[in-house]
């Protein structure tokens, strides 16, 4: 496993949420907190990381998190760059090196990495300069650790503690890096149980997801939770679950508010967006008085201020 | 008809010039007169919009006007995103809609939207948060607002008060939202005449247009003109109008010198750009002594800069 | 040839270092070491160029030479946009000329053109506006200055005084703008010889490289040289070269250890980047003690952080 902090046990990178200690997601959490903002109102802004050049290095296209994290960077001074370079290619392992390094005599401080590849990001960490922070904005199916702390918030603001809550996790678990996440940092906080709901084909192997409880109908499943973590479905995996298409998926799968009825009367409604309404959730829910899906949202540009502060403030001191 | 304005009568997003009272359309004339800038000299830049972010939504590519927003933005201090986004489908109202929800939980406060489909704009305006504005940059063969203060103010500069000037516009109406902008600003500042001057197939409805004189030659529609606004035609429309191809136009419909000649002596030559050379308009006259296509281009930049900061300087205080 | 110089003798455009008087480039240079940088430490920032507006017209794609250009202007305090036009068609020359003329009319101060065609850029910078100045990022075969400077400051600070040296140019002299840039500013520095080292199919025509030593075995070229400076070779290549792939290529033309052992024992090896390993070079050398290529990468910023700012802080005086 790739090490994460400095020699001084501060952190350095963020490619994946297991490893952490719970005092340190506890601590990205608090200062993510701070730069939250209400609907409406102006963010946020600080000089915090002025001087400091994050590269946004996305392989795979994702408006949304890039944006966030551009966002993230700007509001607190820094200059944020996007690149298209290619990374990925096993084959060209050196070539990839010679493009981070090419970055890193630029001086580029921070690279945010999305990539299809496993691997790639840990990789790219294992030789980059010591002042050289690498996060992950998401890999392959394993890892999104800002999802992860976003979700982790997101349920803090509306539940409290985690100590206490079921938690259910739908859909696609088994090629799910959002599911991933959220299971490391619901485990690190200790929620109380974590649910698996899923069809048997995106189930995820056995070894994976310890300690979670599964089930493969989603009545069964939302019986009492507190939350209910909605995931994305790619329209390719239907065949894979013996499903034919959205519409069967839905009759079967799909977040509806008689299937929600069973959860926890308070139960909050999650999704990582871009959702597909009418698949794997109704209109009704997504939008409906139990849905934070918005907030997770706005939630997600505090927790990339809160990670570019913690890996990148000391640069500029 | 959209509502354009906040509940206090001031202008909040800008869809359309219909609907606007002249004293609106002054209003951001002469503002955006303080933001001209002479050729070679600096422009005026401010921190009046310090602090707000600006999305730009361009689903058709236009460089120059996508430039010509980020610079008005940037000038006034504000953020610009410029994003590549999916609105347009109809068949995806709701995913559009979880679009525009997801960039207002990021905290864009302006959102400048050049779409191909007519009532893309409507729809996000009639959807978003109290306090986003929602700026068209170009809607189907609808609407372009801007563009058409541009044309106001670039004639005011040359010709001083519009009451007394005959305008004419030639080219493919039919299909432009810059002779519909045009026509709308025209008419409010009380244009002497608006002519329209186009082969018959290029012609707009009988039903739209009102109170403007039509010509199917431009021998007889350029007599006394003060004003000629050439439109861009693009190939395709060639066989519609009957003209097999752009030398065959430009022998019937294109503005040479000796076509201009039958216009007042001191008539002003504008066009959007980009210009088809050779086809609307001959090289000799779109960078001769009348023609004043360029500081149509600077004068843009100051309109977009008066729009941005009549919707959003409210959100800095 | 260009004048590229304004009235009062200064620089104006950067299209190519034929030309340019030894002082000149000696003044560049010593700029360009102000803002050099030592790996990890913060990039020097500054207002110079505050207010100024730089376009980045880059028709052929290129993240490391756009990025570099852009990461300059910004550290000087400009406004930077990247834009996506078509400069080089030559069918549409008049057209050229209305882009070039649009974004002087949106005041850009300096544009930033990458061109496969030649003579683009002189086109451009013979018809742009007084105030306004035109950089090459890169001009067909035929120039690339900055990368000249930057290969000229790279071996002034590792080996000193240009005069003494042996410098080899190895490679695909043919098709490089990279080389040609390098023999213009190594020439007007003097160097003691300039030696050229290529495939026979791969060697300029007899009139271009005039001084320069010529030999079409690397065991040769090498001896006793001070400076290797391989290009990159295309892969289209090899057939011209009677090569048959990038293999036999490296058989007979790649820099190993052994070929590099030839050269002085304290003799340096540049790249502009981007590297094929295992093709022109070998890893070892690459990574290896006598390799200087990070360090031009870091040069370029400075380069043209040097270059921007003596033709634009003029207009923010």
């Amino acid at each position: 496993m790739i090490e994460q902090r400095h020699e001084d046990g501060s952190l350095r990178h963020l490619i994946t949420l297991e490893g952490l200690r719970r005092e340190e997601v506890e601590q990205l959490l608090q200062r993510s907190q701070r730069y939250v903002c209400a609907p409406g109102a102006r963010p946020v802004r600080s000089q915090a990381l002025r001087g400091i050049q994050i590269a946004n290095l996305f392989t795979e296209p994702s408006t949304r998190t890039r944006v966030s994290f551009e966002l993230a960077g700007r509001r607190l001074g820094a200059e944020v760059v996007n690149l298209e370079v290619q990374l990925s290619s096993r084959a060209k392992g050196e070539s990839m090196l010679d493009t981070i390094y090419t970055l890193q005599a630029l001086h580029f401080d921070v690279f945010v990495i999305r990539d299809a590849e496993p691997g790639v990001l840990a990789h790219v960490a294992g030789h980059v300069s010591p002042q050289v922070s690498v996060l992950s904005a998401g890999e392959a199916h394993l890892s999104h650790p800002t999802q992860g702390l976003l979700d982790a918030l997101t349920v803090r603001q509306h539940k409290g503690h985690i100590e206490a809550l079921r938690i259910a996790i739908v859909g696609d678990l088994r090629h799910s890096r959002v599911a991933r996440s959220a299971y490391h940092v619901f485990r690190l906080l200790e929620a109380h149980e974590i649910r698996l709901i899923a069809p048997p084909a995106l189930m995820p192997e056995p070894d994976e997801f310890a300690g979670c409880l599964r089930f493969t109908t989603l009545e069964e499943g939302l019986e009492e939770v507190d939350v209910v973590m909605m995931l994305r479905i790619q329209k390719e995996r239907f065949s894979a679950a013996a499903l034919p298409d959205g519409a069967e998926y839905f009759q079967r799968y799909g977040l509806t508010p008689d299937r929600l009825a069973r959860a926890h009367p308070e139960a909050i409604v999650m999704h990582p967006q871009p959702m597909n309404r009418g698949v794997e959730i109704a209109s009704e829910v997504a939008d409906g008085p139990q849905s934070v899906i918005r907030s997770q949202v706005s939630n997600g540009v505090a927790v990339r201020m809160a990670v570019l502060e913690t890996v990148a403030a000391r640069l500029t001191a």
